[in-house]
């Protein structure tokens, strides 16, 4: 791409590795970019930067936070016996955004995947592990219902069930508002295999 | 969204502020440059303050270039007599891609539109009547086909005629590989009243 200045390239170039950003996405975010009055520019650099910089794991529950503990784990409002174990923060946000869960969290930051050659030492389990030598009552599995989060699933009730505390799993079944014409075969029969009395 | 630390928060904020960039994709780009190498963050941010900090209007044609004159207008292999008048600098690439163009480039920065209250004074015009006292033999208006885009092109129309240099439009009408089919009325007129002889 010789037609444009040499930094005006270098810029697309870089803007179109990040996820879901081709080639022609890249191009108009670099135009807006250098469009943009410089404060901006300045303050969204420095949001990545500053973010990168501070953002560490959470002691507690490995969440990405910017302080020692994260705001749910320092929360005295919360049922630290009850721990729901997740993929990542973005799945963790999705659960608060419900606003009905009281308990914590711990972040894998990834699962079990032999066929990618992600083992159980790669994701944060250990530190799960060292959590459950304290007070805590129930661990709820709320791993993705893909291969790689079953298969973790899996793996977890094996390893915590015979420390004596209670390991369950968030309900598969049809989505509410989910039309069963349009559901996959494999999630239809979870639905019927996990149906309750009415 | 407390539920993220107030820097994940900031850097969601700002990344949902760029064109084509929801709060979903937001999100998911902060924790993808959350987990990548600290270096290619750098570079990225590196690239965007590089190419804003250097990328000016090139003197003689407006476009965007890190330098005084941009490749085109300095080339000596180009036709100087001859002047292609575009909307942006996407629109000059999308030109230079053909690879068939050999004249030169005159980049408004926007179209005439009475509507958002943009006027001739408001794009790069007076630097193309500075450059039409030179020896230019040719003004291809090469502005989009939209409703500002024709307004520019009569306008531009009106005010080179008068010097003696021949103005010309790029044709309007079907694209290649299009169904006549899908294609709006508007362009089928238009390519019936632009018809040529076989």
């Amino acid at each position: 791409m010789d037609y444009y200045s040499t930094k005006i390239t270098a810029l697309i170039d870089e803007l179109s590795r990040l996820p879901g950003i081709g080639a022609k996405s890249a191009g108009r975010l670099a135009f807006h970019l250098l469009n943009m009055p410089e404060a901006e520019v300045n303050r969204l650099t420095g949001a990545i930067l500053d973010a990168k910089r501070t953002v560490r794991y959470c002691r507690e529950c490995c969440t990405l936070t910017d302080s020692d503990l994260c705001p749910i784990c320092a929360s005295t409002g919360r049922d630290h016996s009850q721990i729901m174990v997740v993929e990542n923060t973005r799945d963790l946000a999705a659960y608060e955004k419900t606003g009905k869960y009281n308990g914590v969290y711990h972040v894998l930051h990834g699962a079990i995947s032999p066929a990618l050659g992600i083992g159980p030492a790669d994701i944060k389990l250990k530190e799960l592990m060292t959590r459950l030598q304290g007070n805590v009552e129930e661990v709820i599995v709320a791993t993705n219902s893909s291969l790689e989060g079953e298969t973790t699933a899996m793996y977890l009730s094996k390893l915590i069930k015979p420390a004596g505390i209670r390991v369950t799993r968030i309900a598969s079944g049809v989505p509410v508002g989910g039309d069963l014409e349009y559901i996959d075969e494999v999630t239809l029969l979870r639905a019927l295999e996990g149906r309750t009395q009415l």
